[in-house]
C-alpha cells in the first residue's frame, strides 16, 4: 500500500501586506481579499548620493544634529514675538540705502522678475515720487538707478508680490529672548493693490494712504498699547479656523476688536481713513504673523550645525531656502500653485508662480501645518476637511516636533507640526505644502485665485548636501 | 440499514443584532463574536397614552401636520432677520405698562424668583431709579407696586438672568416676510453684569452705561448703516466655531470690524466709552443673534397645526415652551445644566437651575444645533468633538430639516438641524440640548461655568397631548 501524495492545500484565507506600489494591493481588494498596503518608496528617490549622505545624517552625525535641532525647535515653538513700533523703513531698518525697493523673495535682477512683481515695483517707485507714473518707472528701474533688494537682508519678509520704497511703514517686531527684531510692512488690503501685482492709480494710492495716514494711525495706538503679543492671538486663531496664512479673518477681528478703544481715540485727522482701510482687510494680521515668525525664525538660526529649515521665500521667478546656522541661500525655480482653485475665467496657464515671504508662516507651524484646523483652507481642496488633515499629516512626517502653543481642535487638539527637517524632506521626497493666492502672470488684474504650493525639492537636496559637507558658511 | 440520525451542526459562525439593552450586544462581543447594537427603546417611555396620540399625530392625523411643520420649517429656515431700530423699551415696546420690569422665561411671582434673577430685577430697579438701593428694591418687588412681566409677552428675548426697566435699550430685529418685529436688550456683557445674577454698583453702572451711552451710540450706527442682516452673519458665524448660543465671538468680532467705520465716526462724547465696552464684550453678538429668532419663531407661529416647537425659555425656577399655531405655553420645573464644567470652587450643588430666553436659538439652528461645528463647546464636553458632533446628531434625531443657511465644515457641511417636531421629542424620550452658561444659586458672585442643559421632557409631553387634543387655544 502506498501512501496517498498529500493534496495541496489552499489556504483559506490570505492576508497581504503591500509594500510600495499599490497596484499589487489594488488586485488583491479587487478579488475580495483584504489587503494593507504600505506607502513605502524608496528614499530620497534613489539618487545615491543623497541616500549615503543620509546614512551619515542620520547615523554618526544625528546625535550633534538632532540636539541642534532640539534647541531650534525650542526656539521656533516658545518664541514670544512682541510689535513693539511702526515707523517707515528707513527709519527702521538699519543701512537701508536711498533709492532702494526692497522685495520678496532672494535676490533678483529687473530682467528676470516676474509681472506682477514688475507692476509692484512700479507703483511703489511712483509712490516714493521718483516716477510721475508706472510708465516712467521702468527706464529707472531697469537701468539700475532704482537699486532692488531682497527683504530677507534687512530681516524683514514681505507677503505675495510686495515691494516697498523706503518711505513705506513697517512694523518692527522683536523677540527679546534671542535679541532678534524683524520686520513687515503694513498689509495693503484685498483687491486694487500693488501687492497682488496691480499698478493702478487706486493700487498706488493705497500705498501713500499707508505711508500717510496707516502708519501714524498705527504708530498712535502701540503708543497706547504697549507691546502687542502676535502669537497669542494667532494661538486664538487657529482655534477659530484662521491657518494664518490663507486665512487669517479671525484673528485680524480679534485684534481689532482688543484695539477698538484706541481706534475710538485716534486724533479726528485720519481716524475715519484708517477706519474704513481697516474695516475692509481682512488680511490685516497677516503681515504681522509674518513678522513674528521672523524674528522667531532669526533667534533659531543663531543655533549651529541644525538640520531645521529657517526661511522659504519667492520672488515668483525663484523659490530660496535656508537652514539654521547657515547663511547660505539656496534656490530653486519658483514652482506653480498646483492645487489651486480660480476665479471664474482663470486657470493654471494665466498664473504667476508661487511669490512672496509668507512661507515663513509654514516653518513656526502656521500656514500649511495648520491646514487640518482650517474650514477656508479646506475649501481649496477637493476632499474638504479630510484633505488639510492630510495636508497637516503630511506637514507632521517631515517635521521633529509639534507646535505646544498652536493647537487644533478639529486634529485632536494635537499641536500643528513645527520644526522642518531637511533630512526628512530629502528622505521622503515631500517637501512642505503653503497655502497661498495666486497672481496672474501677465495682465495686471491681480489675485485670480487661492491655494496650496508644493516647495520644490531641489533646494532642500542642496541644502541636504551643504549639511553633509559641512560648508564653510556655517 | 437505518438512516443515521444528522449530526447537529452549529453555525461557523453568528451574526447577532441586538435590539434595546446593549447586555446582551456586550456579552456577545465579549466572547469575541460581532454583534450589532441597535438603540432601540420603547416608544415614549413606554407610556400609553402617548404612545396612542403618536399613533394617531403619526398615522391619520401625520399628512396635515407635516404640512403644516413644511411651511413652519420653511419660515424657520429661510427668514431675513434684520437690525433696523435700539431704543428704549418703553418706546419701542407696545402697551408696556409704566413701573413694569421685562424678565426671562414663563410668567412668575416674587416669592417664586430665584435667587440672580431676583438680584437682576433689584439691580434694574435701582437702574430705573425706583430705588436708592438693592435693599430698598425688595419690598417694592415683594408687594407688587412694581410689575413683573414675562418679556414673551412683548415678543422679547432675554439672555440668562436678564431682567429690564422701561427705560433700557432695546434692538428692534424686523422679519419683513412675516411682518414680525422681535426685541432683546443690548448684551450687558461678561464678568459684573446683572444678567449674570450681580447686583452690585458695578452691575447698576454697567445698566446705566447701556441706557445712556450704548442705546444712543447704537442708534447713531443704525442711523449710518441701515438695516443690518443677522442671519448672514451668524451664517459666518458658524463657519468659525460659534455655535452662536455659547459662543458668539467669531461673529461678535466680525460685526465689530464691519461697524469700525460708523465706530470712528461716533461723536467725541460717548465714543470712547462705548468703544471700550465694545471691546470687552466678546458676547455682544447673542442679543441680536435672539431677536433674529424671535422675529423668525414669530413668523413660524403663523401656521395652524403643527407640531413644531417655536418657543422655549427658562426662568431658571419654570421652564416653558410653545409650538406653532398656539399661545399655550407648556410649563415644567427649570433642570440642572447637567454637563457642565464649573469654575474652581464651584460645582452643581451651587448653581440655578437653566435660566434664559436664550433657547430659542436651538430652535432656528444654532446653540446645540450648531455643536458639531465649535470646539468652544466642545470644550465643555468629556469627549470633545466627537460629543459636539453627537449632540447635533441627537438634534437631528428630533428635528424634520437641516438648515440651508448655518452649515457646518466638521460636519461634512450638513445644514445644522431645524424644526424640532414634539412627536419625535416624545417618542425617543429626547428633549433639545441647550449650551449654555451656569450662574451661582445663591451667593449673587454671578456666572460659575457653562454646559449643556437638556430641556425638560414633561412640557413637550403637555405640548403633544394639547396637540392631539386640538386644544381650543389653536
Amino acid at each position: 500500500m502506498t501512501e496517498p501524495t498529500p493534496a495541496i492545500v489552499l489556504p483559506d484565507e490570505v492576508s497581504v501586506v503591500n509594500l510600495g506600489l499599490s497596484l499589487f494591493a489594488d488586485a488583491v481588494r479587487d478579488q475580495g481579499a483584504p489587503a494593507q498596503q504600505v506607502d513605502w518608496r524608496i528614499p530620497a528617490d534613489g539618487q545615491a548620493d543623497l541616500v549615503d549622505l543620509l546614512e551619515q545624517l542620520d547615523g554618526p552625525r544625528a546625535a550633534a544634529i538632532d540636539e541642534a535641532n532640539a534647541e531650534v525647535v525650542r526656539r521656533l515653538d516658545q518664541s514670544v514675538a512682541l510689535l513693539v513700533d511702526v515707523a517707515p523703513a528707513q527709519t527702521l531698518l538699519r543701512d537701508l540705502p536711498e533709492r532702494t525697493l526692497l522685495h520678496c523673495g532672494p535676490e533678483i535682477a529687473w530682467s528676470d522678475v516676474c509681472d506682477p512683481l514688475r507692476r509692484s515695483m512700479r507703483a511703489a517707485t511712483v509712490a516714493e515720487g521718483w516716477a510721475e507714473s508706472v510708465e516712467e518707472a521702468d527706464p529707472i528701474l531697469a537701468d539700475g538707478s532704482i537699486r532692488l533688494e531682497p527683504s530677507y537682508r534687512y530681516d524683514t519678509v514681505m507677503p505675495m508680490a510686495s515691494a516697498i520704497g523706503p518711505s513705506a511703514p513697517v512694523f518692527a517686531v522683536d523677540n527679546r529672548d534671542g535679541g532678534t527684531r524683524a520686520f513687515a510692512p503694513v498689509n495693503q488690503g484685498p483687491g486694487e493693490t500693488a501687492w497682488f501685482g496691480r499698478e493702478t492709480p487706486a493700487a498706488i494710492s493705497r500705498l501713500e494712504l499707508l505711508r500717510d495716514v496707516a502708519g501714524p494711525m498705527l504708530r498712535h495706538i502701540l503708543d497706547s498699547t504697549g507691546p502687542i503679543d502676535i502669537f497669542s492671538l494667532a494661538a486664538q486663531g487657529v482655534q477659530i479656523g484662521d491657518d494664518v496664512h490663507m486665512r487669517t479673518q479671525g484673528t485680524t477681528n480679534l485684534l481689532i476688536r482688543n484695539l477698538l478703544p484706541q481706534i475710538a481715540a485716534l486724533p479726528d485727522d485720519g481716524r475715519g481713513e484708517f477706519a474704513a482701510y481697516l474695516s475692509g482687510n481682512h488680511l490685516f494680521f497677516l503681515n504681522l504673523a509674518m513678522a513674528a515668525a521672523k524674528t522667531t525664525a532669526l533667534w533659531a538660526e543663531q543655533v549651529e550645525g541644525s538640520s531645521i529649515v529657517t526661511m522659504m521665500c519667492r520672488n515668483g521667478t525663484t523659490y530660496g531656502i535656508r537652514l539654521a546656522g547657515s547663511t547660505e541661500l539656496f534656490v530653486a525655480a519658483s514652482p506653480p500653485v498646483a492645487e489651486a482653485m480660480y476665479y471664474p475665467d482663470y486657470g493654471p496657464e494665466t498664473s504667476a508662480p508661487d511669490i512672496g515671504d509668507s512661507a515663513i508662516l509654514e516653518l513656526v507651524g502656521l500656514g500649511g501645518a495648520a491646514a487640518a484646523g482650517s474650514p477656508a483652507v479646506a475649501g481649496f481642496l477637493p476632499g474638504g476637511m479630510a484633505d488639510a488633515v492630510t495636508m497637516t499629516e503630511r506637514m507632521a512626517s517631515i517635521c521633529v516636533a509639534e507646535s505646544t502653543r498652536f493647537k487644533l481642535p478639529t486634529w485632536n487638539d494635537r499641536g500643528t507640526p513645527v520644526g522642518v527637517d531637511v533630512r526628512r524632506v530629502v528622505e521622503l521626497d515631500a517637501t512642505p505644502k503653503i497655502t497661498t493666492g495666486i497672481l496672474h502672470a501677465s495682465s495686471g488684474v491681480g489675485q485670480v485665485g487661492a491655494g496650496v504650493a508644493t516647495a520644490p525639492i531641489e533646494c532642500f537636496r542642496a541644502a541636504l548636501r551643504s549639511l553633509g559637507a559641512g560648508s564653510s558658511s556655517r
